[in-house]
């Protein structure tokens, strides 16, 4: 049975990648909704909708998992799959969480987000949940995902942008960086140099994947091949640069991906 | 009867600012497909499927005309939305390339816009259907968008995109550009500054209202009303910025916005 990952569009291949190095033996099948891309606009309600629609999508792929890879998503959605769905869901928000408050020495975790993700304070209430102390400062980053899907990750322009948007942050003394945001990490270098070379970057997609370990393990569902998984890749729309940027992001070449009508998804 | 006008999300204000402009007592009903939006990046059958569904929407509030106050809508969705309604159908496209054609001096236009808008040589079409000795020169300018609507219309970080953007056809010796995108009048100061200011910029939304007016008059349905038209907002989603940007488009506050359920669209 493989892992089901779904995420608004392909920023969730980073984290594909990220399961990929961690569990290779596993098949993952992934969805992007890009036909309804950005959720990070969207209200609410429309994406828990959508996020019941992906789930039922990838669970008549007979996937043993859920893995939420988008944090506007995680933020918002995951209470409800959780009421609705029995499989386990794993979103990249508690993860995310958990990791900075063990990286953080002096208690000041900086989290940049979609505008989405930082109105909802998702990975502020996940830290203060584990300790109310930790001092928690946000900022909504909404250009780093059109420049990342640009693939401009070293630009001037991005360099402009990332000290627009950071310069707050660096004032606050922050230890740890959260990017929550699953296509911030393309960005890293140029986050790491304007936010200093002291401030630890937490990728949240390294932490989801030892989670999603743990859970499979769990649930006594890993698989016992000896060869590495494969990796089924299905899209709502099929965006003209779709191929550059998910070999971008995923970092690596990619063959087929299955376009899935959307008429098809409001049905399931 | 209203004037119908749709787009993709909000860029569309801009035009119904030129309209109301144009036709101040006019009303006219907006539909912005805030939920899918953006159209640049989907397939032509998806920017088809949706352009349907939004002019079966204003259809239903009885409107006399249809704006396709969307570069990506106009370019791809015009043909089959004119086969299918017999309401006029106005894009901008073609007043675009009218203006430019009209414009230009020497015979050198370039013309910016979506990834989508210029993939299928929208504006390029239609110029060379005009003249086919004009020589052309394309750009597709994808970040200016996200850039416009976080309101960044002056920032050291947009001259940093234009420029990237725009070296090339700088190059060209053009002396009209074509703001291929609604979004686009709101750089307008960056773009001028870096194109060089004797290239003169043409704001389709400008030839577009002209085009609208005359076709009213052509079908007689002129308002007779003395007093200014009333402004209908529409839309599938409510951003969290909505008001904010809607405003930053449109030039003057707005009041009241309507959200419509993307699933009663799919059912219309």
């Amino acid at each position: 049975m493989p892992i089901g990952v779904f995420d608004s569009g392909i920023g969730g291949l980073t984290v594909v990648k990220r399961l990929s190095s961690v569990l290779p033996r596993e098949s993952i099948v992934y969805f992007g909704d890009t036909a309804r891309v950005p959720y990070g606009s969207k209200s609410n309600a429309t994406v828990i909708d959508y996020s019941i629609q992906n789930t039922n999508f990838l669970l008549k792929k007979n996937v043993k998992a859920i893995v939420v890879a988008c944090n506007t998503a995680s933020s918002i959605a995951i209470p409800e799959l959780r009421k609705k769905f029995t499989v386990p869901v794993i979103g990249v928000i508690l993860p995310g969480a958990d990791m900075a408050y063990k990286e953080t020495r002096n208690g000041r975790i900086g989290v940049i987000g979609t505008r989405a993700t930082i109105n909802n304070n998702a990975y502020s209430n996940a830290i203060k949940e584990i300790d109310n102390k930790i001092e928690i400062f946000e900022k909504a980053c909404p250009l780093f995902v059109p420049i990342a899907e640009e693939g401009w990750t070293h630009h001037r322009a991005t360099y402009e942008i990332a000290e627009e948007y950071l310069k707050e942050l660096r004032e606050k003394k922050i230890d740890t960086l959260v990017l929550g945001c699953t296509h911030y990490p393309l960005l890293a270098d140029v986050i790491q140099e304007i936010i200093g070379k002291d401030v630890k970057l937490i990728d949240s997609g390294i932490a989801t994947a030892e989670v999603v370990r743990n859970e499979i393990n769990r649930i006594g569902l890993e698989t016992n091949s000896a060869v590495p998984g494969n990796l089924d890749l299905y899209v709502s729309d099929i965006p003209t640069t779709f191929k550059q940027v998910a070999e971008l992001f995923l970092g690596r070449t990619i063959n087929e991906v299955v376009k899935v009508d959307i008429e098809e998804l409001h049905k399931i």
